[in-house]
């Protein structure tokens, strides 16, 4: 119908500086996390950085878009488990996260599901909503495993 | 020179499925998190999502960047702290972020900077490597305090 928005959903967080290269992240009823400029641009060593935390958005929605797919389709797995790498490079003269490539291992019970959860894996890498939201591009290399 | 490509960096995570719709989110000398699905698409409450940490990812990118360029032009500031909220829609029948507005306020201590630090955020907002990453529109509007 012309003129119908779709729903809207609103995500809100705060980022206050607390010294040298680091501030904490805080959202509503979350834990407070630290983040950092990473060492290899000056700043600091074991705290979640911005080039992180955007790989990391990648890698958990396409395991939280294989959970929205799994139930609706029954699937009966036991194990979920996901390696995902970013690049940074500059592309174009400018900086960014050219490229994001995501591993996950899944294990399911019965070896006849393979194919099936192969193609739910791959529509979860397809229609994960932050997949829609980055320039990166987004790999999915899937591994299945019975047990 | 042709054939020259830029320094590449990497970042890796790992997220892990740990029951409902949850799971915790782990790299290499950094402190592990939950992560989940958020309550409005059936997950849970309290917990970063995915569509947090792109937001985040943008929030706190715009400030490591911020960081960096007053290290370069000597701007004597007190205080960053900044609100982002990132809108979720869906766009040509797809879901994803699509807008992402960004609001700092900084403090500094001399009123005459007022113009140099408007400047130095926008640059900030423009330069950072998230926003280069990101599809979704990215809109700062900084606030300038004295103190």
């Amino acid at each position: 119908m012309a003129g119908v928005k779709s729903k809207q959903f609103f995500y809100r967080n705060t980022v206050k500086w607390n010294g040298e290269r680091k501030g904490t992240l805080s959202s509503l009823e979350k834990p407070d996390m630290e983040i950092a400029t990473p060492p290899e641009f000056k700043g600091h060593r074991g705290v979640w950085t911005p080039e992180d935390l955007l790989v990391a958005s990648v890698n958990s929605c396409i395991m939280t878009t294989f959970l929205y797919y799994v139930r609706k389709e029954h699937l009966d797995f036991t194990g979920y488990e996901s390696n995902a790498e970013g690049v940074l490079e500059k592309v174009d003269n400018a900086f960014m996260i050219s490229h994001i490539s995501v591993k996950p291992i899944v294990t399911i019970r019965d070896r006849e599901d393979t194919d099936r959860t192969k193609r739910i894996i791959e529509m979860s890498g397809r229609n994960c909503l932050i997949s829609e939201s980055v320039k990166s591009k987004v790999e999915v290399i899937a591994e299945i495993k019975i047990g």
